[in-house]
Formats: structure tokens, sequence, C-alpha cells
């Protein structure tokens, strides 16, 4: 039954980042997209091996992990958007790149931050070591230009070159923000438009450039794209503060420590300089070796956290945040006009609105 | 003063490699070969500025430290040995390729192994931290493939993304080796023909592509890249013994630990069972992070260290090494008979009977 498997996929899609009102948008395209995501998945289990050898095993351990494969599904719903709706069959090769790329990113940010949970399993760091990290990394990127390659579509190969370029400067600036409170919205923006929104941008190009769109066209739905990553990050951020006031210190201070902090708590600390230099302390006291190799299992103290939680609310910084989803949001949607009527494209637009729904 | 710069650099290059011999055979081609290195180090420098961030002054400080340049010069050396003996100027392009893809898997290789030193220097990784030297590693990666892509040489791409595959399973290898000395010399063989053979076999095809030489020329030039190559490193191997007790005994413990003992150690130890015993419970003792992730700062003991020398001689495991490095030496020899007189074919065959001289 494999409508029924890939229509499941998809409310589970759907479910895993809990976008409500996407799912049921999603209904009306889930027999289109049926064949394909089903296509996507044996395609993403035939790049990686995991009998070949440890670390294709490594890396397939992240990927069975699942994950919400919105950046392939994103492409897909291009290619669909454009008469007559039928993309050729190399589509799903570049689905497949989009996300490989993304779990590539996630293997080595993994060693980079020393992360021992990730999907709620343990990393492949933990599993198997850095060592099956770093080169499962490697091996998902290999794998993934591999795929550009086949499908066959010009300019594909040089702007993924780009976006590796803008993900790896961004993830330079993160390493020079470590141990600063003070990094501002600006650099916050920069960072997430390197390391997110370059991705989202490249899965709709490759949708966009496998069915023949002119470059015009490409140009608008890259704006899509880009506002749709960066929206995705700060509903990110966002969701980062349902938890427990404790996990939130937890998690503050690690961020201090990697260079990440997240929008809402910038935006308070920013209001806060001296809740700011309390946390900063914080971070400088937990124990970490020299060039920021080891991560502290030290928490924030209640008070502190407490406190953290409170600024939050009390500098209106989880609204301003909500506002800055709302105007990516609607700047999504705007690019999206560029396009004939379609359910592809409504399903597009339910993505974007239902990040802008789900931070109300 | 050009000419002389580079027919330093062609000086250095072979005394950096103490190759004996090679020196004065690599002479006659110093004029032809002059602005070629040039042009190969300024491509360097400008593939990777060393200001645009943290992650790629990790990746310039590695570049900068030198090295032997040993995989551009054969790229150079093949395409120079097609009559005119005048290749196009990406010649230069795909000989950078060559260097940035070795200094992307040591970048990697030093997060793998922890390496606190390379070329007498403090590693990338010890100045600049782990996650500065992962995505070194990535950056030279994505410029060494846009540096293929600008090339515009046909198949280069796809044989260059077997190459990393090849690496990375023999890197795997060796993560499964790990704590063994029952590695055999087969074991060996794959993880230096995947790990250093790939590359120079890349770096051969690449230079024969490029002045458009046949399928069946090319594939006889592999063999001669893969065979100098499987020499390299028996060499490599050899030159590890030319320390003192104390130090080998300490590389010994690392080696064991990391899965990557030399020939001249594993073929002793497949001599000397007990003496194998000792070895491993000394690595096993080591103190070792969960996966694998710290190198011990533990040497081997005196007794074992001095025992483990005495064994190599004792077995003959070291002129063992020596008779496969004058094997491959010979048969890399044999397959430049494909090349047409020419002090581009004379300097190759030097480089290849340089090391034999100097393993003897």
């Amino acid at each position: 039954m494999p409508q029924t498997t890939a229509r499941q996929a998809l409310l589970r899609l759907a479910q895993t980042h809990d976008l409500s009102g996407v799912r049921e948008r999603l209904l009306p395209m889930a027999d289109t997209l049926a064949a394909d995501l089903l296509a996507l998945e044996q395609g993403l289990a035939n790049a990686i091996d995991k009998d070949e050898h440890t670390v294709a095993a490594a890396a397939a351990h992240l990927m069975a992990a699942g994950g919400k494969r919105v950046r392939p599904v994103l492409c897909l719903l291009v290619a669909k958007a454009f008469p007559p709706g039928e993309p050729p069959p190399s589509i799903v090769l570049l689905a497949q790149v989009a996300e490989l790329i993304h779990n590539a990113t996630l293997m080595h940010d993994d060693v980079i931050d020393l992360g021992d949970t990730r999907r709620d399993r343990p990393t492949a760091r933990f599993v198997f070591g850095n060592g099956a990290s770093v080169l499962g990394g490697d091996l998902l990127l290999v794998q993934a230009i591999g795929l550009i390659e086949a499908a066959g579509v010009p300019d594909l190969l040089g702007s993924m070159l780009n976006v590796l370029r803008r993900m790896i400067a961004a993830e330079s600036l993160q390493l020079e923000n470590r141990y600063r409170t003070d990094v501002t919205i600006e650099d916050y923006f920069e960072v997430s438009e390197g390391k997110t929104a370059s991705l989202f941008e490249w899965a709709v190009e490759a949708g966009a450039r496998a069915v023949g769109a002119t470059d015009d066209v490409v140009a608008q739905l890259i704006r899509f794209g880009h506002h749709t990553g960066v929206a995705f990050q700060l509903l990110d951020d966002l969701l980062d503060l349902e938890h427990d006031p404790a996990a939130i210190g937890k998690n503050v201070l690690q961020d201090v420590q990697g260079g990440t902090l997240t929008a809402p708590i910038l935006l308070a600390l920013a209001e806060e300089p001296d809740l700011a230099r309390r946390v900063a302390d914080a971070a400088k006291d937990a124990p970490r070796d020299h060039a920021g190799e080891e991560h502290a299992a030290a928490s924030l103290d209640d008070r502190l956290a407490a406190d953290l939680v409170d600024a939050v609310h009390r500098t209106g910084a989880r609204d301003a945040t909500r506002t800055l989803i709302a105007q990516h949001t609607a700047r999504a949607l705007a690019a999206l006009s560029v396009l004939p009527d379609s359910p592809a494209r409504d399903a597009l637009a339910s993505v974007a609105k239902g990040m802008a729904e789900r931070a109300r």
C-alpha cells in the first residue's frame, strides 16, 4: 500500500514539527506526493548503505532517526507547482540532496558541539565516536554531490558550493561568538541565513531549475525559500522556550559557550545588561577545555534560570520573535505569487502559514 | 626572480622529504616547472583567504605550513610528459585540487586522532579548536570541488568522488581496527590504497585527462600513481623507525589505539604473538574515552619499546618493508613506459627511483 504509507509519512511530517493547520492543508497533496516521498526514502537508503562500513552505519543511524524532511518536500512541491505538475524523475535525486546535506551538517555540528542526543536518540557521535561522525558527514556530502552530478540540471552544483561556503562562514561566525552574550540580532540573522535559509533556498532553486524555470522566476522563489528558512529557524528558537526553566537554563549556558544564542534569549539579554553579565560569568565558570572543546555538563543555577525566563517575558522578547516570524512568513507568501494557482502552490503556502500560526 | 624562487621551491620539495637523488634529478625540470609551481602557490593562497573568517584562518594555518606538494608535482609532470609538453593553464587548477583534498583529509584526521602537532607546528585543531578544524576540512573540500568544476575537464569530478569514497572506506577500516595488533598486511594495503594511493592516482589521472590522453593511457598512468602512492606510504612508515625507541614506543601505542599500525611494526608483531599481546594490553590500559575519543599521553614502558624495536630487526620486518617498496617502485616505473621519452617522464621516474633509494 504505497499510497497509504506515503500519506502516513506526510501526516507524520506535519505532526513531528507540530505545525497545526499544515497537516490538514497538506492532505490534498498527499496522493500526488506519495510516490515521490517513497522514492525519496528509498533513495536515501540507497545513498548510504549501512552495511558497507562503520562510517556508513554512523550516517545511516542519523538518517534513520527520521527528521521532518521539510527541505525535500519544498523541493518536490516547487517542481510540482509548474504546469503540468509532473516533474522529471530526477527531481527525487535533488530532493535527496537537500536532505543529505542537511544531515551532513548535523553530523559535523554534533562533533563541534559535542552533542549527545538528537531527534530523541543518542547522536552518531555518541554511539560511533567523533571519528565516525566527522567521516559520516563527509560521506553524506560526497553522496549528495554525486546526486547533483547525476541529476544533470545546469548550475545546481555551483549554487550548492555557494550554499556550503555560506554555511561554513556562518558556523565560523558562531565560533567567533563563543562566550559572548552581546551578540546582536544582525549577527543572529547572518548565522540563520547562512546555516538554515541557504539550504532552503537551494531546495527551492533545485525544484524550479529541474523543470526549467527562468532565472527571474528562480530568483523570486529563492526569496520564498529564504524567508521560509529564516521563519523556520525563529520558530525553532521559540519552541525551545517551551521547556521547563531548568532545561532552558542549561541550553542557554551551552548556547553562550557555543556561540549559538537563540533569538528570544539574545533579544531579552540585549535589554538586560546585568542579566547578560551574570549569564556570561556562569558560562565562563563552567569547565571547558582549551579552544572550546568541552561543553559543560553544568547548568545555570535555578535563580538565574528563572530570572532568564522571566526576562524573556518582561522584555517582550517572545512577542518580538513572534513578530519576526510573522514578517518573514508574509514575505515568503508574497514571493509565491510568481507561481500559477495550483494545489502544490497552496501546499507551499500552507507550510509558511502553518509556521506563523504555530508561533501565535 | 620567479624562476629562482620556483627552483628553490623545487629543491625544498626534494629536500623536505629527503629523497636523495631526486633532488638532482628534478633539477633539469626546475625551469619548466617554475611558473606552474608559483601559480600553484598563488592559487592555493587565493582558494583560502585567511582573513575571511576563523575557519579559513585555520585552513590557511595548515596550508602555510608547507608540505611536500608531491601530488600537485605529479599532476603537473604527467601533463608535461605529453607532446608538446605545454598543458593548458587549467592544469594548475587541477594540481591545486590534489593538494587541497590532501589537506582537507589532514584537518579531519587531526580531529579524529586528536593530533597536536603536524609539520613541526601545532595543528589547526590545537590552535583553533576541533570545530574550526572540522569546518576547515569542509572548506578545503568545497574549494577543491569548485576548482574541478572550473577546470572543466570531463570525468574528473566523478573520479574525485570515487577517491573520496575510497578514502572514507579506508578511514572506516582504521576505526574498525582500533586496539587490534593482529591487523594483516592485506588490511594495511587496503587502508594505504584507499587513503594514500587513491589521491596519487587522481593527481596523475587529472594531469593526463587535462591534455586529452586516451582512456587506455590514463589507465596505465593510474597504475603509476597507484604504486607510487603505496611506495610513498611504505617509505613514510620506514622513516618512522628512525626515531629513538621511546618515540617509536609512543607512536605504536597511538597507532594501535587509532587502528593505524605501520607496515614494519605489523609485520614484526605478526611474527611475535607474545609481543603483540603485550602491546595490545598496554594500549588498552592507557586512558581513553568512550568511542575512542581520547588519545593516551602515556607511552609504552622502556622495556617494551626496546623489545619492539628489537623485534623489527630480528624478524626482518624492516627488510620486508624495503622489499615491498622496491616492488611497488618497479611497478610504478614499468607503468611509465606508456609515455614517450621526455624530461618530464624522466622526472616522474626520478620520484619513484628516489623512494627506492631512500629506503635502502
